[in-house]
């Protein structure tokens, strides 16, 4: 099986490449490390990376970022700066992906706990994250007729993470990171499709 | 209660007019009617509908459009043009609404069903609905810290957009007039924030 990881050296994407390392043909996806480089924030940049890689049989995306700060204080740019990352950029990740699948492929997305869990100043966090879900559910009918699949991994705050972005997320539990990559385990080799699996 | 409907010479828009004009003051703002006129897809144009309406009680937004079309024919561009009207476009005048509500006002956006009940050719809607929603659950939070609430209506497919818009929702049941309004004189009315009205 041969699974292209996008964000495969993030925080995320680095333990999913962990695990699938070991008997799958990996191509790891960064923004200046990894196998292949990309910048996810321009369509031409994803089409060219897949054009680098060839068809493959998965493609997963860890990648992806957005800006926190207090509402009063959010402009439309910090909006656009979430939208051409974690947003389109993913988005344009699985769009491309109906050009480059191999029989029975997929795609798995993330988005995250923010979408249905707000915190403070994550306005920006939750708009997107429940675009990313939207977009999964309007698309994997489409996905569907091709023989395709594809779902999002909606982690809580991440083990990795606590330390940098605990004080963000107050009484919320944190997600082990073994599970939260189950999750793109689960999206990977389970027939499921169109869901948003939660990681709490 | 000064109203100000941004969107309200639209199919949805007009009825909510027609209920609110007895006894409110309500400015209607559209593309080219109206009482008042703006670009939506423009952020310093819905600061400048603002500043020319000056503060207000309540915002009701039934504007915004995206493309539908099949998802292997659907680029960046398309999920732009979305973007731009019926995502950001709302964003933005429940943003800067902020500046401009009286002690106690609302926001009130206008989602969709796609969100989570999907239909072919509608992923950029599916992807944009949810995208409301999630800035509705982000964002109350601190619209509540101001006194403000914020709330989005999510319609079915409506009575007055069947005639030419029902093939594209086989199976759907359609939301009567009365009913959708209802869900705006609710969130105008009551005192519920952070909730997605679904009208079916």
């Amino acid at each position: 099986m041969k699974i292209l990881l996008i964000g495969g050296t993030g925080t995320i994407g680095s333990k999913v490449a962990e695990r699938l390392a070991a008997d799958h043909e990996l191509v790891v996806a960064g923004h200046t490390s990894g196998d292949v480089q990309t910048d996810i924030t321009k369509a031409e940049a994803i089409q060219a990376l897949y054009k680098k890689v060839g068809s493959v049989d998965a493609v997963t995306s860890t990648t992806g970022s957005a800006p926190m700060q207090p509402l009063d204080q959010t402009t439309n740019d910090h909006f656009l700066e979430g939208i051409k990352s974690k947003m389109m950029g993913q988005i344009n990740i699985a769009l491309t992906a109906m050009s480059y699948l191999n029989e029975n492929g997929s795609v798995t997305l993330t988005s995250g706990i923010m979408g249905h869990d707000p915190i403070p100043q994550g306005a920006v966090l939750s708009t997107i994250n429940n675009a990313i879900n939207g977009f999964v559910i309007g698309a994997y009918g489409e996905f569907l007729k091709k023989g395709f699949r594809i779902n999002a991994v909606s982690p809580a705050l991440v083990e990795d993470s606590a330390e940098t972005l605990g004080d963000y997320f107050p009484g919320h539990s944190i997600a082990a990171m073994p599970d939260v990559v189950n999750g793109y385990v689960k999206s990977l080799k389970t027939n499921i499709t169109g869901q948003i699996i939660d990681i709490t």
